[in-house]
């Protein structure tokens, strides 16, 4: 199976393109679309090592060229970032003249209402309407909120290292339950997803756990042996925020958009309760719960164990060479968009 | 099972209220929402004569009211102007804080894409996605075009009592199929949809069969023994008069608008093929035939039949008394949006 994939650098990107190259069966044939000027940067060269075709392709040139390059292409990937998923619109028309089997947009992350609940979300949805008006197969795949960027930093600051909240504090009272998922499970959930006929012009939610905010700081207090500090911030103030920067209208390439993004998934997740398997089911989901009740997934608990041991990562290692004041608040608003 | 109705003495709603009231496993206590201007017009006094409770609903007034009217409603039946299904909205408000168990928005069309293929449907879709967004139990019923309004006149003149032809002769080549139902089904569809827990927050797709506008022309041919005028109508030149509206931006009240949504049905059926049960299993819907297909439906060559033999009915009788020079246009592009 031949699988193309935009953004194959990126975080989730990435994570999607190991677990294809690890696949043995069945295999894949992986395919990085990359941007004419990335072609020799590192990360890039890098993939081209571990066996991955580089294929130039750029979203802004004739889509005869796009076209060309999806010929014989199975299924495509897009995991670019959140703001930009208009872009994906050429690359959407191209798989359809292409004959391309299957069209994963890039969607990757919480559940939430279609319209209304995230920007980003929103922008999705156009996508997903403009794929269902040329009626192209697809497949939306939705992952939950990342671990690895909800968990709050210990007192004793040993788990700085990895530790990156999305959100400051603890919403509402801290008991409104949301889906999770490790950010390295995403790639075998997708390898699965996508050679799996029931979820062809389907949504899924891929999960993990549920838990809420208060479970998780418990959780924490309790393998660290650490006392944390609960900040909790009323529903209103969040509102208040997520008010303020909408009432300025800030572009998708805009810090202030980040910063928006960031206050409405902790609205979506942790107040309005989108991110459930229960509201999922409701939107029309199906989910890896019950699609693949044998998918070793890795737990929370261990996840957490992993990060007081030492052993744990920090998402968005590529962002880290960001100007400081940036990066911090950047990589833990574009969480699970990228 | 107490069901509510917004648009009970419309086309599609006087056939849903008919059904509710012969059904007598299960029985339905039937209320009216009736605008207050609208208490004492003689449709509405024929309803409550046949056991429907009449209740002054007020749209555009106080929410709590609403609210108050719908407390102890298990479903509520939205079969307003399809123009005007933003009015929708404070109704749908007050079904959530009521806890209405189940809410059937306006949609009762054709299927077609989410957006960008029929303007009607698209502002469906905005309440569809404001439902989703409040979290309410729903079913939205498509039922595809009416075989009322797709037959063509004879030249003889002789079913022009009853004939109204939606489109302006046959689009494209002809041979695009399209799902069809009888109007006088669609309540008995409704009766079974409502009480059924496996449409609750689906799409379903009610429809009895499947034609092209060639077939029909082929089978009233055949059975009236006529040679009927085939004026083709290329693709292009539909594009070209939907385009010219469009680029006047009318508002949904404005006769342009009702030519457009004839214009756009036309081209969405017969050029698009979107009407159909497998572009409708794409989108996400279930259709009457898998779930009921002990559904005895009325077959179109007997509704030709019926026609013929002088027991036909025209659709939209109670827009007769509007101008004569608007009354064609407005009918005929009304069809299976009211």
């Amino acid at each position: 199976m031949k699988v193309a994939i935009i953004g194959a650098t990126g975080q989730t990107g990435s994570v999607i393109v190991q677990a294809l190259l690890e696949s043995t069966a069945p295999t894949f044939e992986v395919i990085a679309l990359t941007r004419p000027s990335s072609l020799q940067k590192p990360t890039v060269l890098e993939l081209q090592r571990k066996g991955v075709k580089i294929v130039s392709a750029d979203l802004g040139g004739p889509q005869s060229a796009l076209t060309e390059t999806l010929v014989g292409v199975d299924v495509v990937i897009s995991a670019i970032y959140g703001g930009s998923v208009m872009d994906e619109i050429p690359l959407i028309n191209a798989s359809k003249t292409a004959g391309v089997k299957r069209y994963l947009p890039c969607f990757f992350a919480t559940v939430a209402a279609p319209k209304g609940a995230l920007c980003l979300r929103d922008m999705k949805e156009d996508v997903l309407n403009h794929i269902k008006n040329i009626y192209l197969p697809f497949t939306v795949v939705d992952v939950g909120w990342w671990y690895q960027v909800n968990l709050p930093k210990l007192p004793s600051g040993r788990i700085d290292y990895a530790a990156m909240e999305t959100a400051d504090g603890i919403a509402g009272d801290g008991n409104v339950p949301f889906a999770l998922t490790d950010v390295r499970d995403i790639g075998s959930y997708v390898a699965r997803i996508i050679t799996d006929s029931r979820t062809l012009n389907q949504m899924v939610l891929a999960y993990n756990e549920v838990l809420s905010q208060n479970q998780i700081y418990d959780l924490l207090e309790r393998l660290s042996g650490e006392k944390l500090e609960r900040k909790y911030v009323p529903a209103e103030a969040i509102e208040a925020s997520i008010a303020e920067i909408e009432a300025t209208s800030p572009s998708p390439d805009s810090m202030e958009f980040v910063t928006l993004a960031q206050y409405q998934y902790w609205y979506s997740c942790c107040v309005r309760g989108d991110n459930t398997p229960e509201y999922a089911a409701y939107l029309g989901y199906l989910t890896t719960m019950e699609l693949y009740p044998d998918f070793e997934w890795r737990g929370f608990k261990s996840y957490v164990q992993e990060v007081l041991d030492g052993n744990g990562k920090r998402v968005y290692e590529h962002l880290k060479d960001l100007p400081a004041a940036s990066t911090d608040k950047k990589a833990s608003a574009m969480d699970t968009a990228v």
